[in-house]
């Protein structure tokens, strides 16, 4: 099943823009692609200079419509393999304890349009990503209110939003391992940066997922079901993995690899947005975050020459890390980038590490800058 | 030097994308068209359910980077063909009278992509709208305040964004006669639905000129220059202009000329964003807009039928209007459109209106839907 469902969503391409069945490709953009584009919006990379990331910057993936609920009868369901189901009413949930946990998400498919053959999904170039403080009750506690067995393996998710991918209609889910879902610092979210939660990133209840791509922290939630197996819907057994071919079955994505961006230096050309900057002393700055492990550097490339950069204290939890470098830019075209490594020893690579569904590209940004 | 000027931005086109001076293109979108996408975010056509669009559902368009400015530093110059120079901060701006104005702001270059040949620019496909309530100070106020020349043809507002287009280095600017710059309802807005301005609506303070299309307001605001001559600026002279060809000189776009569409039905599929709907009742709903005059009519087109929709009541002032047709979904595939006509008689156009920048294209919106 798994293997024909992906072939059926490569045929649902037109054909103008794609072969049925096509897979990745050398091709030009296709119309789909605009299409996911214009819909899912990225962090423009001037906002890396704020520790936190407001609504409309921060970057927004969603597969389905965005759904439009009304929080007043809306309800939380938790049931499966628990001693007592709870449905929960949004006013009931406000009066649980609350935390607030600052959390940098990034999706897993950021840099997919920047590999060759280009895997056809949303084409982010690097920008998808961002970071906020999520307020809300940690899932730990509503778990321990509705006591899970002793035989569960996994959580399930479920958001509001629902279509079909890949040929297969269904409802938005995905599934934690239990020991995930009882991290301290996993929380239902009911608001961002202190206001509550805009409609797109999951209005009234979302999960979130610290340290995990975005795919984990299902947005709409409507439903927790604890189970006994693991979780074979289409987000979790299709969408989401690690492949080499279309035939190969792959491993699930799960945490953010290691990854640095820069702030581009200067002003934009409005078209092909190259850079431009005069000379003279110029502080490069940056963030570096990883899913993995704390960042424990961040070097930056000026035309191929690697130098440290200077770290900020970290951020907390699984927050982006400020970095900086002073550098005099003298005249000429340079070719600036930034690469991060975390504690677990990972480094972002300066070449791709393809995959089939362009998952987890951390592949070393470059930034060309014209000084004159 | 306006033609000199055009082409020197075709030119910035990388080899791969664009051949230099190309202009419209009936080639496959390009990378450059694909990092515009990626910062300017539209509104999901699902939005259309809202009176008012949030932050990050509202459609952004920006030429070059979004400026961080501290609003305790900020002054508003007032300046130039006036009896009494003005220097504003945020705080002595807050001491003025407000008003809110309800407005849908509309991208000039929206449905740009939908052309054929496509003017290669920022991509829209048609989904660069949105509509908020926007509170500040009316223009005509601090006009008034600094005492207009009788000999002043226009006033000139000026951004803090700067960057090349068109190889021509430059702020953000844009002029307004003087006539609409002494409406009622031109507003300094610092607050859009309420909350204080997001970094990428204009904060700490933007025009918004209810009625044309959006690159009249300009956004990050930082001074009002009254003048007695026609405003030149690139953003005035070059670009935003009706022209037939590159040797056109055109003539310059203004008010967003009427539009309607539709909230697309049922779920959708998540690469092709196909419509797929069950069979039955389904309410058919949208907006409607225009900036020349009231929207007096919606039409609904079923596979090329049309019925008049059910208009609810004006939402007020230059903010789109509410429709609804109910509709009994019978299987196969169906084309749905809408087609909205305002008070000057004008009517959106069946087929494409063609220009050489891309603008002001209001072709009416087709939805594919597939009723299983």
């Amino acid at each position: 099943m798994t293997q024909t469902s992906r072939h059926e969503q490569s045929t649902g391409a037109s054909e103008a823009s794609a072969q049925p069945g096509a897979g990745p490709t050398t091709g030009p953009l296709t119309r789909e692609e605009l299409q996911l584009s214009a819909r899912n919006h990225s962090m423009p990379l001037e906002a890396l200079r704020r520790d936190v990331t407001p609504p409309g910057l921060h970057y927004v993936l969603t597969h389905f419509d965005i759904p439009d609920l009304d929080a007043g009868s809306w309800h939380l369901r938790i049931s499966g393999a628990v001693e007592r189901a709870l449905e929960l009413s949004m006013a009931a949930l406000r009066k649980d304890p609350a935390i607030t946990v600052p959390v940098t998400l990034e999706c897993a498919g950021n840099g997919r349009s920047l590999l060759s053959p280009r895997p056809m999904s949303q084409p982010w170039i690097q920008e998808g990503v961002g970071t906020a403080h999520w307020t809300g009750v940690p899932l730990a506690y509503l778990l321990g209110k509705a006591g899970v067995h002793q035989n569960a393996v996994e959580v399930v998710f479920t958001g509001a939003d629902a279509g079909v991918q890949g040929g297969v209609p269904h409802h938005y889910a995905r599934s934690l391992p239990i020991r995930e879902a009882l991290r301290a610092d996993v929380v239902l979210a009911y608001t961002m940066n202190g206001a509550e939660l805009p409609p797109q990133h999951g209005y009234p209840l979302r999960l979130v997922v610290p340290g995990w791509y975005g795919m984990a922290s299902v947005k709409w939630l409507e439903s927790i079901e604890v189970v006994t197996a693991p979780f074979t819907g289409y987000q979790q057994q299709v969408a989401y993995r690690y492949q080499e071919t279309a035939d190969d079955a792959g491993t699930p994505v799960s945490r953010i690899r290691v990854r640095s961006l820069m702030v581009p230096p200067g002003v934009p050309d409005f078209f092909t947005r190259n850079r431009i900057l005069a000379p003279g002393p110029v502080l490069l700055q940056g963030r570096a975050w990883s899913g993995e492990g704390a960042v424990t550097g961040v070097e930056v490339g000026i035309d191929g020459t690697w130098l440290p950069a200077q770290l900020d204290k970290p951020a907390g939890g699984f927050a982006w890390r400020k970095w900086t470098l002073p550098w005099v830019a003298d005249p000429g075209v340079h070719i600036l980038s930034c690469r991060a490594t975390d504690a677990t020893g990972a480094t972002q690579p300066l070449e791709q590490n393809w995959n089939y569904q362009g998952m987890g590209n951390n592949m070393v940004q470059q930034v060309s800058v014209t000084v004159e």
